[in-house]
């Protein structure tokens, strides 16, 4: 039964799982938890306490392994999407004793290779010993070649204590208190890379009663983790006695839904609920309100409440769940013309023409004063007009501002010329609107304009090669005239991004790992606030116009983040429309509801580790040769990348 | 004129060139310095008082760079063998100056454009920048993708002093006097690294007064260092005035020349060498004897008896110069039949078949007392017979002790029989010697053998699958039967060579990367002393036989090495025959003037980089299936491969 309805959440979050015990009656432990109200169920394979052993192997191949039962004894598709496998907890791989990682790998083969033949969603691997796991992560990659659509979740937890049972733990850093902790995210790292970023391979997080930093806990968004398993005894007791969470704790199991994380209880019931007690009224009670059957129901009631409590998602936010995380080619607008759908879509974004408009008021009544508003007209050109918002914008501008205006509309696209023919006719605008069909690096202009006004920016800026456009344009612009807009600058910061890596991996060919991607950024930490890239200026007034670029970027991750993997640099751009209206992407200041624009995507060919406390260098160069613009990039440090893209070679943009 | 003669050394560091200022006068400085005994020249393309300024240009493109007049003042063949380009040393590509950067490329890009219009084999590059070489790097990677087959060498410090001129050091470790130095072993490496290991990206390097130490250069013979040049003033002067070089020089000096790298001399005159000196007789002076006319004719002179002086090459050597460096796939002798030339180039090998008869010699006599040599009759069989060497040593060696044998031949390779059978017949051995054409493995034995007698090893010991071999073999071994071996080790060892490293990678896939290669490795750094792999021991008295193994190596680099790259690992293998009796390639205890083994070598498929003073960890994995038998292998640490050979799926031998 899902936690609850969320307008526009369709993910999986809405569905909570519980860590049961072994027991071979594995049709009673599935009802008692659904009809308890849980979704699935995490629960061992094998009875903990069969250990086989190859050296007492009287090797006939006769012995039976105790496992649960038959497959029989459950349909394909209860076992499939009701049953998540759990792998036995006394393995050891990287044991100093041979005998049992012998028997350890036996264990693991045998049981791996049992819930594939149930055809299992995923089984949960113990978590590595802190001394080491090379021959655990050998033997899992092996596994993994094999499994057909099995996910293995290794088990993590999000922070260990220093008060740590296991033995010989090989601690990575200390705490305050002098005591030593490790990062379970280099185990999860070291594992990983062992696998090669094995897309099967995920993560399953234990979270206690404490949390690490929020930088901390960041790093795991940009990770293939699949549950989040909460104790029982990290929930507090509220005044009527029954469990909550931590302000902390919610703010995490909400990021958790957010991502696409389920949640999975695992314990005992350790808060002392009569089961008889006489349920409260009252609706900011209503998670204790439900009857309670299930030893943890209350905790499953709470975990509900939290996510019935969410907002719904924005409007904007819903639009774009599909576009999560999918990876598109940026368009080429000057190679290739735009369709009819593209117009469109880009046309509905009433947020942007909003700040256009804004923008041309305001140059109009800089360029025109009140008592020459009658006289004087102005000119104005539209660069890349396409099927005519902008004029529809600079009209609006001029009615607003009591203005007089003319207008060419200049377009390269002739079916857009068509559409821009129709509206100028339909709005009865020919008075003051000429359409030219025609490159505007091209046109021959019959005078010079006022104000420029063009939108060609993509989403890293200069992408879109507007400074090629606009350095073309301005030929016919007065020398005192303005350009909409008259400047933006590019964004860059590294991020760790699984799912995407993954993505480019697969094409298992050089040119997607050197390309770059627009995509709506989802399952993704953000390592380090971004930093200017290039900036470009209308007009630009040098004796020699020179659009390359270089720039060496130095991104300080915060210190109590940790050691991070960096697959790769989102992108954004702002821009200057005109003094102070501006319009863009970049996070800490975009433009609310405009939805023309997802960040731009530089993956890396190999990710980059970071160890906690190193900065990472950047560079990035935009080249340019007679027929195409192009981007290279490359780590310098922590450690050293090739120069990515080189000569254009898998990326670029046509002229 | 090349340095001397030297028997067996055909290599080009017999040619020794000189670098030259710029003169446009191209024909003339060639004559003069190739008729004063020097091959070839490094010289200056254009004139260093040129600095060409894309501001100050008129944008016409009617500049004409100063070049070294045209290419006609020489002929083709005259440009290709005689000169190398040496490029403006004033460039300077990751400037903080944007101007100084962009005339920089486009200088480099002029000069490298008229060399690779000259054909020239190659051009110098000056030395990057402390402070980076990002900007550097990203345009040599450009341009290296459309050099055709001209090489460029970077030239860099062997080691650079701490009273550096140059502005603006930023350091890379101190001194014992307490000033700061770099390690320009690191700049090679980032910038190498940007340009992803290009091929035609090799190295030159400046030798001066001052040497790091051996561990540190050691670095350099795993890399593509092409010439080192040697200024005048790293000339010490013996007592007849004369230019001569320390002990420690004439070391690396001969280093160089058995690796395959050219001198180049450069600087003034610094020995004051009357002209009109009287030229002294005597042998021990040869060196001066000759008519002095070039100005650096003395150290020209020295650097050829130092030529002259080197021991020729011994004979194994000069067999194995025709292998060096070239990846050869390891034999899979189980599953393939070797060919008669195989046989014939192994059965050569007079001192392995020498170790095997004082093995059998003494295994003869511990078995067989004095007074029963006329009447006990060992049985020896010798499993993998081939064409009979082993059979023809057990008879040596029962000649030697007089003691009475019984041989089975048991030969799996029909081919192999055949002319078994004739030597058997042709040496008379037929009441002596039984021969079976059949696997070892299924064979059924008449009777039990006293001593079992096979050369199945591999470079690698185990990796011909000699354990599943004999101890399928074992069941005809009496209980107290000796094996001849008896036992085997691996080793391994890191080393840096960007040769194999670059040949691996030609190939452009993964498969080649997850191979071992049989290889006489020639142009590389070994930097750790090898440590033990795998160890069997035969008879294998195991009550369940495992050949399953796994280790983990923990390899220190000394300390004074500085920092590496580790390219992949050398494999070696020691057997013990018996007792004291040993065989190997290890190179601390090879077998002297054996040829039947090349080191093996397992590729990584990213190199790793080690930072001075860092373990490397690694993992090596025997892993056994029902048809197929490889190895799996990965680093941990310092930072974390991929698990190489996963599943076998690259490379395996068949059982």
């Amino acid at each position: 039964m899902p936690l609850g309805q969320r307008a526009g959440d369709k993910s999986e979050s809405r569905y909570c799982g519980i860590e049961t015990e072994f027991n071979d009656d594995m049709p009673q432990v599935l009802h008692q938890n659904i009809s308890g109200g849980f979704d699935f169920v995490v629960a061992p394979l094998i009875d903990p306490s069969y250990r086989p052993s190859s050296a007492k192997n009287d090797g006939n191949g006769t012995l039976i392994p105790p496992f649960a039962a038959s497959d029989l004894i459950l349909s394909p598709s209860q076992w499939s999407s009701h049953v998540v496998g759990k792998i036995s907890t006394w393995i050891d791989l990287d044991s100093e004793n041979a005998e049992l990682r012998r028997d350890s790998e036996d264990a693991l083969k045998a049981e791996i290779a049992w819930a594939s033949h149930l055809s299992l969603q995923a089984c949960i691997l113990p978590p590595p010993r802190a001394t080491g796991c090379s021959n655990y992560a050998r033997t899992v990659n092996q596994l993994l070649q094999n499994v057909n659509n099995m996910q293995l979740w290794i088990r993590l937890p999000l922070e260990q204590h220093e008060a740590v049972e296991d033995d010989a733990i090989d601690t990575n850093f200390k705490t305050s208190s002098g005591g030593r902790m490790f990062d379970s995210w280099e185990w999860w790292n070291t594992f990983r890379l062992l696998c090669e970023h094995h897309n099967q391979l995920c993560v399953t997080l234990d979270i206690l009663s404490s949390l690490p930093s929020i930088n901390s806990i960041g790093r795991w968004f940009g990770e293939p983790v699949r549950a989040a398993i909460i104790h029982t005894n990290a929930f507090l007791t509220n005044a009527r006695g029954y469990p909550c969470l931590s302000k902390r704790h919610q703010y995490l199991i909400k990021s958790f839904f957010n991502h696409t994380i389920q949640i999975i209880l695992s314990g005992n019931l350790v808060h002392d609920i009569s089961q008889e007690r006489i349920l409260p009224a009252g609706d900011d009670n209503h998670f204790e309100g439900l009857p309670i059957r299930h030893a943890l129901r209350p905790y499953l009631d709470y975990v509900a409440y939290l996510y019935q409590s969410m907002d719904p998602l924005p409007e904007q936010e819903r639009f774009e769940v599909g576009y999560r995380d999918f990876l598109q080619s940026p368009l080429q607008p000057l190679m290739d013309n735009l369709e009819a759908q593209t117009y469109e879509t880009f046309e509905k974004d009433t947020v942007k023409y909003t700040q256009y408009q804004r923008a041309i008021c305001k140059a109009l009544l800089d360029r025109i004063p009140d008592e020459k508003a009658t006289t004087s007209t102005t000119v104005l050109m539209v660069v890349g007009a396409g099927r005519g918002p902008l004029v529809r914008a600079s009209l609006q501008a001029a009615e607003e501002t009591g203005r007089k205006l003319k207008v060419f509309a200049v377009e390269k696209n002739p079916n857009a010329v068509i559409t821009l023919h129709s509206l100028v006719k339909l709005e009865g605008w020919e008075n003051i609107v000429t359409i030219i069909s025609s490159d505007m690096r091209c046109w021959n202009a019959p005078e010079k304009a006022d104000i420029l006004v063009s939108e060609l920016l993509g989403s890293f800026g200069d992408n879109e090669l507007s400074p090629e456009c606009l350095d073309g344009a301005q030929r016919f612009l007065k020398p005192d005239g303005i350009s909409i807009p008259s400047s933006y600058t590019s964004y860059l910061q590294p991020i760790t991004t699984t799912k995407l890596y993954n993505d480019v991996k697969a094409h298992k060919d050089l040119a997607h790992f050197e390309t770059a991607y627009v995509v709506k950024l989802h399952r993704v930490a953000r390592l380090a606030p971004p930093l200017e890239v290039f900036t470009f200026t209308h007009p630009n007034c040098s004796a020699s116009i020179n659009n390359e670029r270089y720039e060496k970027l130095l991104f300080e991750i915060p210190a109590d983040t940790g050691s991070t993997l960096v697959h790769g640099f989102a992108g954004y751009f702002d821009s200057i429309l005109y003094k102070d209206v501006h319009l863009g992407i970049l996070p800490s200041k975009a433009t609310p509801n405009m939805f023309s624009w997802f960040p731009i995507f530089f993956p890396l060919r190999k990710p980059i580790y970071v160890p906690a406390g190193s900065p990472v260098e950047v560079h990035m160069w935009r080249c340019c040769a007679a027929t195409k613009v192009w981007y290279e990039w490359c780590v310098s440090s922590p450690s050293v990348s090739p120069v990515h893209n080189t000569n254009g070679r898998s990326y670029w943009v046509g002229l």
